[in-house]
Formats: C-alpha cells, sequence, structure tokens
C-alpha cells in the first residue's frame, strides 16, 4: 500500500534539501579554492576552472542529503557531517563529467549547461573529472572532519568500494556492454542482470551515501542493516524513476513514446516489466525503503520523505 | 663531488629491484582478480581484463621499492610495506592510462605493448584509469595492511594530496598547457615554472612513495624532513634523467639532436640549461638525494643507490 504524503512532509522535505543543498554549495565552493591545500604545489586556474563547472552546476545534491540525514538520525550534528557529504558529491560529479565524454555518453549538456568537456576541452575533462575523483578521497581523509582514524578511514574504504571496479565504474562498464558496444552481436540482458547493473551504476553510490552517515553516527550492527536495506531500496527506487521520467519526459515533448535511454540501446526495466509494471515496481521499492527505517522513530522522517520523494519526482 | 658507485652496489641494487618487482607484481596479480571483494557486486571481465593489461605490464616498480626500502630503513619489514607500495603502482598506472589516450598524449605504444585504449577502446581505458585510481586508496584504507586507522588515513591523505588537482594531475594540466594547447601563442616557460611543473608531475608522487614509507615507520619530524628532501630531490632526478635520456635517444636512433618531447612542446630543462648542463644538474640532484640521508647509517644504502640509478640509467 503506498500511503501518500502528506502536504506539510513535502514542504518540510523541499526545505531541508534546499538548506543541505545551499550549505553543500558554500563547502564545495570553498573545497575548490584556487588557494593550494598543506601539501600541495600549486593549481592550475583552468583545471580548478573546469572543476567548479562540473560540480557547482547546482542540482538537489541527494547524496550529501542522505549522509547528513543518516548521521543526524544517530545524533550527529548536520555540520558535522557536511564534509564527508561533500566528499560523496565531489565523487559523483566526477563520474558525471566523464559519463559525458565524447567516448562515453557523448553529451554536450548537462541541467541545460554545455558539459565540461564543451565548456574547456576533452584532456581538460579527463583531468578535472581524475582531480574531482581524488579531491573526494582527500577531503575524507582530512582530519579537519575531526572524525577519529579509525572512523576516517571506514569512510574512505566505503566510498572506494561502493565507486570503484565493482560498485560505479564498474556499472558503467556493464552499461556501455549492454549498448552493444564491445560485440558485433547485441546481447538482451536479463531482469536479474538489469538489477544488477543498475545496483552497481547508480545504486551502490546512493547506498554508501547512507553507510557514510551511519558509520558517521556510530551505528550498531542491526542499525547498519536496516540502514544498507533502506540504501539499496531507495538506490534502486532512483534509477527505475529516472527511467520512467524519461520516458514520459520524452512522450510529452517529442509527442512519441520512444525514449531516449531506448535509441541509445540502454537496459532499463521497463523494456521487462512494461510501463506501468514499472511504476509498480517504483513504488514498491519506495515502500520497502521507508519499510526498512521501521525501527526509527519519527526522527527518520526526513529519510522516508526522501524515498517517496524519489518515486514521485518530476525532473 | 659524484662519487662512482661500486659494481657490487650496483648489483645489489638490480637484485633487490627485481626481487621487490617481483613481489608487486604478485600482489597486484592477486587485487585485480575477477573475484569481487567484500562490498562489491560484480567485477567485469573486460574491465578487469583493461585493468591488469594497464597495471601488469612489467617495469622497475620503483615507486613501491621507494616505498618500501624506506618503511624498511625504518624497521618496517618488506611484506607489511608492500600493499601501501602496491597501492602507490596503482595510481601510477592509472595515470600512464589516462595519459596515453587520445586527448592527452595519443601515444600507441607503451614498453612496447598497445597501450589501453588501443588494445580495448577509448571508454573502456577512461573508465579503467578511474578505476585503477580508486582501488589504489581501497587498497590504502583495507585493514588487511595491518595498520592502524590514524596510520591509514595519513597514507590516503599523503597519496590524495601528491596526485590531486595540486600535484600529479594539476602538473599534466600545467605540461599540456605549455604545449600550446589551450592559446594561440605559445608561451614559454621560465625555468622556475619547469621545476614547479616537474614536481607536480613526476615528483610528487615519487615524494609521496618515500613519504608513504616513513609513516609506515613511524617516522618523527626529523626523519620526516631529511626523506622528504631525499623524496623532492630524487623526482627532480628522476625527472631531468627522463629527459636526457629521451633527447639522447632520439639522437642516437634518429641522426639528429631533436627530441620526441621537443617536437612535441614539452617543457624541459635541457633547453633552459643545455644538454650538458642539464647533465650537471642531475648529478647534483642525485648527490643532493643522496647528501639527505646522511644521517642514516648502511641501511639507507639501498635508497642512496636508487639515487644514483636515477641519475644514470640507461632506460
Amino acid at each position: 500500500m503506498s500511503s501518500v504524503p502528506s502536504q506539510a512532509s513535502h514542504a518540510d522535505l523541499d526545505a531541508r534539501l534546499a538548506q543541505n543543498a545551499a550549505a553543500v554549495e558554500t563547502l564545495l565552493e570553498s573545497l575548490l579554492s584556487e588557494t593550494p591545500a598543506a601539501g600541495e604545489i600549486l593549481r592550475p586556474p583552468r583545471l580548478v576552472a573546469a572543476m567548479r563547472h562540473g560540480a557547482l552546476a547546482g542540482g538537489k545534491r541527494l547524496r550529501p542529503f542522505l549522509t547528513v540525514e543518516t548521521a543526524r538520525l544517530l545524533g550527529v550534528p548536520s555540520a558535522q557531517a557536511l564534509r564527508a557529504g561533500a566528499a560523496v558529491e565531489l565523487l559523483h560529479c566526477y563520474s558525471l563529467v566523464h559519463d559525458d565524454l565524447p567516448a562515453m555518453d557523448d553529451d554536450d549538456l548537462r541541467r541545460g549547461r554545455p558539459t565540461v568537456h564543451k565548456a574547456y576541452d576533452e584532456a581538460t575533462a579527463i583531468l578535472a573529472g581524475d582531480a574531482l575523483l581524488t579531491l573526494a578521497f582527500d577531503v575524507l581523509a582530512d582530519p579537519e572532519t575531526h572524525e577519529s582514524g579509525e572512523i576516517r578511514v571506514a569512510l574512505v574504504r566505503c566510498l572506494a568500494r561502493a565507486s570503484g571496479l565493482g560498485g560505479m565504474v564498474g556499472g558503467q562498464m556493464l552499461d556501455l556492454a549492454a549498448e552493444g558496444r564491445f560485440e558485433a552481436q547485441k546481447h538482451a540482458l536479463t531482469e536479474a542482470e538489469i538489477r544488477r547493473l543498475q545496483a552497481m551504476k547508480t545504486g551502490a553510490l546512493l547506498a554508501a551515501s547512507v553507510e557514510i552517515g551511519a558509520r558517521l553516527g556510530g551505528a550498531d550492527a542491526a542499525a547498519l542493516t536496516a540502514l544498507d536495506a533502506y540504501g539499496r531500496a531507495l538506490g534502486a527506487t532512483f534509477q527505475i524513476a529516472d527511467d520512467i521520467l524519461d520516458v514520459e519526459a520524452d512522450a510529452a515533448q517529442m509527442g512519441k513514446a520512444t525514449a531516449k535511454d531506448e535509441d541509445k540501446g540502454k537496459a532499463t526495466l521497463i523494456g521487462v516489466l512494461g510501463l506501468d509494471g514499472a511504476k509498480r515496481e517504483r513504488d514498491r521499492l519506495s515502500e520497502a525503503a521507508v519499510k526498512a527505517l521501521d525501527g526509527f522513530g519519527s526522527a527518520a522522517d526526513a529519510l522516508r520523505a526522501a524515498a517517496r520523494f524519489a518515486a514521485q519526482r518530476k525532473s
């Protein structure tokens, strides 16, 4: 049963998202200054500008929101979790810069602005992505977070596992393979293969955003398990909602039901479940995410609202 | 005064380098297996194969050698420092994979084998580089190293600072700029600018290889300062020797003194100091590296030999 969130919880989530996004933006601004940090020699202005172009483009900042809200649920003040959240966002931004490259998805625009390789050039975009990825680990490892070394290194490991060859990067690789890039004969993925691909490509980093918040809050094994279930269900909700939005936006804007993703041969669950089946699956996953938080009280309302938002968002 | 190393120390260094390279190769083999690590979902075979192509191509493995030998100087057994050394090597290998890309240096061959984007394709090479970079931090953060969280997180931070926008990646950016990529009018670099570029592009990671060994060994402030001076002088020696080798190889092979780097407009100190001046500077830097180790006894002989090797190597 999908429960309808009240107008109030929507408004409350919007306000919290906006407040968090502003705080993330301010912190990213300062992390991406031209002034070298201790141990650095010089930050080349063109590289810094390209990194800023890729990281300061606005957006909902959902991943740091998840980190901050999960940490807050476990008693960690928002300000204390913000740096770890910003690290996850830097990693997300690097993945967008590299995914947009001509050799990858070859996108000229993102959020209505030129992508980094269009605004600068391809070499600069590759290096800007590399530097954003490296900076993410630098920020997590920095004693500025005031966390112990044991906690900081656990966060580094969590982010590395979620984003590397067995997580996000591996998922992007599977996605390119599903487009038929590497074979003469395109191989249609099974439902299980699509779910796994999406769990890697987008799910792993969303789940890591939650896990990093949980580890900052010193979650015990039971809380880690519940929050992990929440993060994975939320990640799957997010991806299927994205695929549905893509189909419906194309249908509305172009007067036809052919999706951009479908044109590109991207693997989505819509092809397997149909549009209506995909919507039911999206709502089921969103409610599973909410259900995973049953052991937490009203302090988890923001995370519950985020799971419903992931299913119902319009952009 | 440049002291001539005995035949014995050369042979000893060669043996130690070979022994270390074999141990690094074995460890990288196991880190780059197709079996997912804990927290990973699946390692796509094509991605793993491309990463292995980029990381298991042999070579001297100088960076892990510096990490292991510095740690050994401070009483840490080689086996215990090997994982941290392998992490530095993974990071070095990622930088080669990305530097070879068409949008960057556009190289088809490395060590006589096709580069990763030639053996596979450009998208796979970008992702393989991203995954090698991420794996480097994963390996440093892994409790498998048996180091405390405080130590592991210090190593992560050292590697991130040395390789990010204010270190290696920033240096690569400056190098592309020095080729005149981003300006209609090429701007000739001053000697100070060339030294800074090289300190970032190659020096920072070599110095970090030493610093990581020093931190594994719990070096005190005085030892850290001495080893840092050693690492920086060694890095500068290595780069200038590389530039000299490039000029002399071209002169020998092509019957003319025009270097490949000069053709590409790469900034080297030879253009400023001349070939003979560059050789004197190379030897001066190598001796400065040896001199920085004066406070250490014969246990530092391998590091001294490495500094002389960096100046005198023929390939």
